[in-house]
């Protein structure tokens, strides 16, 4: 099997890693960047890198787009106008809608969009690795004008990159990518806009910046290019998930400023419940229970902990530092999946001669 | 010096350990609870348990009030009437206006409202510390009706006990922890209200939940009868805040409905640095830096990482694990202060194998 690998950072060098050793494939790359081609070659990514789209393509059954939202229109259309009529054209673009109505034209039935969730937080093609893809969901956005035969062979060929692919229609993806990622990051830029504001009209200092502010703003400003990309692609879908936000959020100004306590009470106890349900969702291990401790933050105390479960063969699902303001000491929590593995993992720092408590 | 601790909880064990190790002080404990006050004798967070408010306060220069918010207006009036006319009486509560408002009578010039920011992330007398407050700000908020007096005994007894304290109105305390603690938590609560409504839409099932989606929404649900108590009393700050917020939000979808691609560029961007602004506040050691790296999630490779750090005095100010989606590999974000340090720890990162990417 050959493969084209047009654009090679962390997705596109991981796709390459996975293809050569999981698919046997012969992988050829293309990249506008010389640098970006040289760094390609030296990770071995690639078997080879060719100097145009044209030569990257040619002969490949599958061409995976892995270039910025922004560019993947054009990207597609020259990939599909230089393959061959048994190529199978996709992308790794996080919004999904845009492109596919744009993706129009003689070729069109042989462009099939798609969406891997995995990379998130790392980019370049040093991060690359043949196992990124390892379990994770790879949305796939075939439309009426779609050929069967090569859904299917894609398909396969991202299973057998070890990702786990799955048909969903591009408006979905979007609405459902706008609610669980894109609408976070927006939020997390408006709390820290209003803080900001909150400082500079207040004579005094801000107090200490708390935990909770740093964990829902820690997205604020997240790759401003990228972000750029996905506002741009995914605005309807996105805007509308703010306003529903913002909504919400007038109401539960309401209900606060009500003092009705009980109907409070029921609203947060909901979040809980609702949280839990949402990330129970992806695990297997069973519910998630946090342990909570307290540590001297002197440089070491984490490691222990971390060291002690680790060859204890206990896997840590999340983990929060909570440094105190001298920085000297602090909090941990600690997520673990299913009450037995939790207890284990409590008994196990305990051990350290720290105090633990477990909590659902 | 004679201090009374009514509450032997996380709070209230700490200032017993602390002002019986760094004040030299007696510390006479009072708790409702017979198992708590068992429990707070056996850690040693007081040299005595009394049956009763009146006996614990009888003696004492200052008492700390350290119990629920919803109880404090109760306890502080009969700390007052059973205490000396030489005691100054706190408490520790995290919202002051209410309770402020409410102690009126003929001691009221001897109570001084206070609140430490320090031990929000664990509870229970088993985890206090003589060194929980070390560093922390301890806000007290006077009022023309305090006695100065007592004010300079309880804030030099508070500096004494290694945390920073300092004076401010009650209503602005109010209002800067609804912005950097309150706020943040409405904002959890309505972001999984939404995800769960989506999530009941569609008949797709919600993709992998993002590591933005659990940054953003991890203190969501968290501790109901705190927080019932905390939206109870500080529910005019906290609405007008949450109404704010409210409101930027739809600002901020009218803007990406827009595609005005500078303009929103230039609101990314701008959050960006008002968070590093915000975070950076505290920290004393320079910048923050981000340093991004894959590794594998088999147990003990954070923790090597962690340890190689630690033994060479790097100190990790912030830590995050993204966990792909079959736990077996994953991302990790350490944030190091200041740029020679985080170039520094790269170093030793590369140095057990991983690649790594350094960005502000």
């Amino acid at each position: 099997m050959r493969i084209a690998v047009l654009g090679v950072g962390l997705i596109g060098g991981s796709i390459g890693l996975a293809a050569k050793r999981r698919l046997g494939a012969e992988v050829i790359g293309f990249d506008p960047d010389p640098a970006a081609r040289e760094r390609g070659l030296e990770r071995e990514t690639v078997d080879r890198m060719d100097d145009s789209i044209a030569e990257a393509v040619d002969g490949a059954e599958v061409v995976f787009c892995a270039a910025p939202v922004g560019v993947l229109p054009g990207l597609v259309s020259e990939a599909l106008v230089s393959s061959g009529e048994q190529a199978a054209v996709t992308d790794v673009g996080s919004t999904k809608g845009t492109l596919v109505g744009e993706v129009r034209g003689p070729h069109q039935e042989r462009f099939i969009g798609g969406h891997p969730l995995a990379g998130a937080e790392t980019a370049g093609v040093e991060n690359a690795r043949a196992d990124l893809f390892e379990g994770a969901r790879w949305y796939l956005t075939p439309t009426e004008r779609s050929s069967g035969l090569l859904y299917d062979r894609l398909q396969r060929a991202i299973a057998d990159l070890g990702a786990r692919p799955q048909a969903i229609d591009a408006e979905t993806h979007d609405r459902l990518m706008a609610t669980v990622s894109h609408l976070p990051h927006v939020i997390a830029n408006v709390l820290v806009q209003q803080a900001a504001a909150a400082a500079a009209e207040e004579s005094e200092r801000l107090p200490e910046i708390g935990p909770s502010f740093r964990d829902t703003t820690r997205v604020a400003g997240a790759n401003p290019p990228i972000w750029g990309d996905i506002f741009a692609t995914n605005r309807d879908a996105v805007a509308r998930e703010v306003e529903l936000v913002s909504e919400r959020l007038r109401e539960a100004a309401e209900l606060i400023r009500s003092g009705d306590a009980e109907r409070v009470g029921a609203w947060h106890g909901a979040a809980r419940e609702h949280r839990r349900r949402l990330l129970e969702a992806d695990l297997v291990g069973g519910e998630l229970y946090q342990l909570r401790l307290s540590v001297e933050n002197r440089p070491g105390t984490v490691a222990e902990i971390a060291l002690a479960l680790g060859r204890a063969g206990v896997n840590i699902e999340d983990m929060a530092l909570y440094p105190a303001p001298d920085m000297r000491t602090g909090a941990v929590s600690l997520w673990v999946a299913g009450e037995g593995e939790a207890e284990r993992a409590a008994e196990i720092v305990r051990g350290l001669g720290h105090n633990v408590s477990v909590t659902r």
